[in-house]
């Protein structure tokens, strides 16, 4: 974020089964007891909009060309930056969001085939030059998450859109956010997810540190 | 479109109560009558996804910020090239559309002040070099488009949330059309729709010869 914006904003990102929502709950008491005040958000969705918009694209018996796919997403972010997100940054509140544009490279990137160019060209449209302040990408296998997510007692009725998709869609996610993460290596740091809680809580805090 | 695909694909703009659904009916009978296979479809709207996004996009109790409008409004038009529009064109179907993405550079463009720029990015990121092979841009004022639209008897309850906004709105979504059909002036015919419907459709009968 630009240094006029008081606030600071961090993103998580991971395929399901990464252990984004258990981390986004412990940044937050953290953060919380350094006297921040924070907003606690998620993509697709975090505006009334939004969440009308992640019902159909997690919806899965909607069927979607993989650049409406994008669009979508975008246009819930669109609405996500200008209702939320530069509302509190604005405010000096620091905003936590399970996912974000890096979401979009990984899985409409990765995962359905779209090309970088076209993603980049979107982002640069909807956010200009506009960036996280700190992304953490949680990594794990595909392997690993599904058998995590499987664990968590979903039955079959509750599986989306993207969570049916086969473990080499998700390796290219994966992939994709590696990839991603070498190359905004200042900002995106990786946690290897398969890691103790406690050792991933160390390094979380270590790395918040360096932006407080 | 691409003399490689064998329909041809036209659309029809202006705003409400310009007169396009009359004058859609009777087109797809004239071409009919010549021996065409017709596809008539509009937008936002034309497949399943498509009408999930008109009713957000049409529904007035939902606010949005007119970049997120814009987005919503070339998703929809991604999944309608997609499913409906092409696959039609390339059987040697003609099409013809009630609005298209002249409508996004009148309706966002004018109407919600989005600049040229940014409409034709997204415009060459959804559409690439496709355009229509004819437009009819329908001609009212605002005044003379409202009072139609208040004689069909819809009442209060039916206003949609472009109906809702003022004339000064309208005004300005005319200016855009008429400016972008002198701008493509070898597309888009500018039909002064006040004239009689027999004066109109002589003309549009000329016009549509040009391109059998």
């Amino acid at each position: 974020m630009s240094q006029m914006i008081p606030g600071k904003f961090i993103t998580l990102e991971g395929i399901d089964g990464a252990g984004k929502s258990t981390h986004l709950l412990w940044l937050e008491s953290l953060l919380e007891g350094m006297g921040k005040n924070i907003v606690a958000t998620h993509e697709p969705g975090g505006t009334p909009l939004g969440e009308r918009l992640r019902s159909i694209l997690l919806d899965s018996r909607q069927t979607m060309h993989p650049e409406t796919e994008a669009l979508l997403m975008f246009a819930a972010r669109r609405e996500h930056l200008d209702k939320l997100i530069l509302p509190a940054l604005t405010k000096g509140e620091w905003v936590i969001s399970d996912r974000f544009t890096d979401a979009s490279f990984a899985y409409q990137g990765g995962g359905r085939g779209l090309s970088e160019d076209k993603l980049d060209g979107l982002e640069h449209w909807v956010q200009g030059e506009f960036q996280p302040d700190l992304t953490f990408y949680f990594d794990v296998t595909s392997e690993l998450g599904r058998k995590r997510l499987n664990n968590r007692g979903d039955g079959v009725e509750s599986i989306d859109r993207f969570e049916k998709e086969e473990g080499e869609f998700f390796d290219r996610v994966r992939e994709s956010y590696l990839k991603r993460a070498r190359k905004f290596s200042h900002r995106i740091h990786i946690i290897d997810s398969s890691q103790s809680l406690e050792s991933i809580r160390l390094k979380l805090k270590d790395i918040i540190l360096t932006i407080c």
